[in-house]
């Protein structure tokens, strides 16, 4: 492949791609779409009904989507695995196809790995970026809140960094992504509210809005429960120190 | 006003819209339309633009734009300034619009004020956010680069923060908005990178990266040039302390 590139799709809402996404789908000679297998293909789904809606004649190669060792150490599982990632596409593209594409979910910046992955290829193709819709900008949304509180900081961390280092010195709002532990149980609620979504623009989304010391709980439990029901989960929060 | 959408648009290129933002465009019975006043209306024509483009029949209320007062304290300027954008609202509207909507710049959740010049319309309407694309976005897919490292926090802050605090505690990356100062200059440069960008999403975008000791100044002396040619500026930047 002479060049990659990586369209934001947003979280699941058809809604969420932009006029440049589709431009940018519309101009490509293919797309690699991964495939995680059965029961867990929802996302491969919500991909492709993309494309069938808006570059129906555009030529998918699918490949299968590499698991991560979860014996090895974290850096190094995730080192490999996009490794692994990187391959994957190789053998999937066909050699002839000059400008390919992947649908990202929310946005190739924030906590995806799609990049780092290209950064990998070799020879190294030029890749390009359209930006997406992330799952935060999804949570703001559908609370219809801002981010941050007039002229303070925002930290957007993980839910492995929310558990090893506490809350961050210096900052009252916190957007955690990455979290597949409710990572905000490591915390003292005292004073914390929560801002919680799950399956973000999608026809399932839920939202839930408290006091951490309250919502906390029953988010736990409706994570497990929903997350079992779907066979997978996406979600994300914003904690914040002051009242609003 | 029974309701009021408030629509992220991206940050100039009409590309930036999203199918939903299209959608809700289309909804509406008008948008109510900012203006500065000779010279300074750039944004106000590509809001216009992008309403040509897809809402072409949607009836635009165009209020003047009040200034924030310079001689007040910060927090007491915003809060009157506030106060009278939303009397600006209130006067443009005409009483019989029931669904009106306002063409936010980047999307309402991040360093925007509509959603709380919105809390201040008495009676209050049902407030609808559709998320738009960020000059942060924009920003790391011009230069095809995520806004985090690997399981690492990413701070967001404004150029007066990092101005009254220096660089926070516990984070290598920093994305700084709002800033009119090239506060980059209060820091020691050493070991810093900067990625720069101006009138993302423009057909004039500026893109600027590498060692803040030699970047910086650059910037700072592009910043003035451009800003004093176009009239106005609207920047944003990345700093590291990593190496890339």
């Amino acid at each position: 492949m002479k060049d990659l590139v990586l369209v934001g799709i947003g979280t699941g809402d058809p809604g969420h791609i932009t006029q440049a996404g589709i431009a940018a789908l519309r101009g490509l000679d293919g797309v690699l779409l991964p495939e995680k297998g059965p029961g867990k293909d929802d996302l491969a789904d919500v991909r492709r009904d993309l494309l069938v809606a808006v570059a129906p004649d555009l030529p998918v190669y699918a490949f299968p989507m590499p698991v991560r060792d979860p014996n090895l150490p974290y850096a190094e599982a995730v080192a490999r695995w996009h490794d692994a990632i990187a391959k994957a596409w190789a053998v999937a593209a066909p050699k002839h196809v000059a400008r390919l594409g992947l649908l990202v979910w929310g946005d190739p910046s924030l906590y995806d790995s799609t990049l780092r992955i290209a950064a990998r290829l070799s020879p190294a193709p030029n890749v390009e970026v359209v930006p997406g819709i992330t799952a935060l900008q999804a949570l703001t949304a559908a609370f219809a809140m801002p981010l941050n509180e007039i002229n303070a900081p925002v930290q957007i961390t993980t839910g492995r960094r929310l558990r090893e280092d506490g809350w961050p010195e210096g900052v009252d709002r916190l957007a955690v992504m990455l979290d597949g532990e409710c990572s905000f149980r490591s915390l003292d609620p005292t004073g914390l509210s929560i801002w919680w979504g799950a399956y973000l623009g999608l026809p399932n989304q839920i939202l839930r809005q408290g006091p951490l010391a309250a919502c906390g709980p029953e988010i736990v439990e409706l994570r497990a429960e929903t997350r079992s029901a779907h066979g997978w989960i996406m979600d994300t929060y914003i904690l914040s120190r002051t009242a609003r």
